[in-house]
């Protein structure tokens, strides 16, 4: 019989994955994620695919001084070098990444570990042993992916959450006037990137954000 | 007085540097390193930067099982995460990549490292502490490295070599022919990418290089 483990907690109600380009660069980075954590962000992605690690290492430093003491863990996507190197709460990682288990091998049990997934065969691959949550998408048609697989729509997102085996998160195109209905169908909180990132009022899209997933959950 | 510590032992006569393209990909890049080695190269370092890491991953641990009981270190470009997860001899790493110091305090200190310089401050840069070889280049114009600066030619390589602070090894363009005065400035082994990747004997195109820069050792 497998051990039971206890998944590191997480509130995935609102989950910013942050975009260099929409937040124009590091300093911008920096900025979004102050003002979206005063709108109400629970958790903080660093995602920069085309950056060097150096500023990798740069961003995240500064990230974790400015999310700490304010409880929402800052997860690095991919790169589990840098986030051993800056300490921090957890990593993202896809299907084309370094498998879960090798990750959480790495990363020790204490650390948050996600991974994405887009289909059934993916859910059913995951080991709550080894990953706290999945991110399920798209949901929606997205622009800020460059690779992202074909958007599932609500229905089959709905149908994956019927047997979602761990926490998940919605991501894919997810704006406002759309939290809601996700929510409602399964899910325990919303990835957002340009709902976010680059916006005019970034504290103001956030809270507007959460007062829809709330909305939702009283729905479900 | 800063303490001295032992350099990890590095034979760097010739070190091989994959190129995915160049050797028709994971397969390729093991059949080369496999006849390179037999040919007498002395360090292999994968390198994948267009890569998603479940294939570098994959490839690094065919690539260590390849070069078991051979004496010949499993190099890593890059990504520190991934020479953990496979238990790499070391890393190497580049002026805009994780810093050294990082590193080496990811991997330990019984991993080799590797920095590459370009100029004399970077040079100056480097701890002997922390860093067990530089690589050195471009010597010569290359087409295999598509962030490279602009190559030194020989005067400045053997300008740089004069207070190299580590063993150092020559990289960019260096091929058939062209070993020999490279030696002769003071590098201590030759790094190449397309003169042994996707030649036709792969084997004999490292026996050839081999010849070359042991004849440049005997005029330095």
């Amino acid at each position: 019989m497998p051990s039971q483990r206890e998944l590191n907690p997480i509130d995935l109600s609102l989950y910013l994955v942050l975009d260099p380009e929409l937040c124009g660069g590091l300093a911008g980075m920096v900025s979004t994620t102050e003002q979206a954590v005063a709108g109400g962000v629970t958790v903080v992605q660093l995602r920069a695919p085309q950056w060097k690690k150096r500023d990798w290492l740069l961003c995240a430093r500064e990230l974790k001084a400015v999310l700490a003491g304010s409880g929402v863990p800052l997860i690095i996507n991919d790169h589990v070098d840098i986030a051993l190197a800056v300490d921090a709460d957890g990593v993202h990682v896809g299907q084309s990444d370094i498998p879960a288990d090798v990750v959480r091998a790495l990363i020790g049990p204490d650390k948050i570990l996600g991974l994405s997934t887009n289909n059934l065969a993916h859910q059913q691959g995951v080991s709550a042993a080894i990953v706290d949550y999945i991110g399920v998408g798209p949901v929606y048609p997205t622009g800020t992916k460059k690779d992202a697989a074909p958007s599932l729509g609500l229905d089959e997102f709905a149908r994956l959450m019927q047997s979602k085996p761990l926490p998940a998160v919605a991501i894919g195109g997810i704006k406002a006037g759309l939290c809601a209905p996700v929510i409602a169908a399964g899910a325990d909180g919303v990835a957002v990137v340009s709902a976010i990132c680059g916006q005019g009022d970034v504290r103001g899209a956030a809270t507007g954000l959460l007062a829809e997933i709330v909305a939702g959950s009283c729905v479900a």
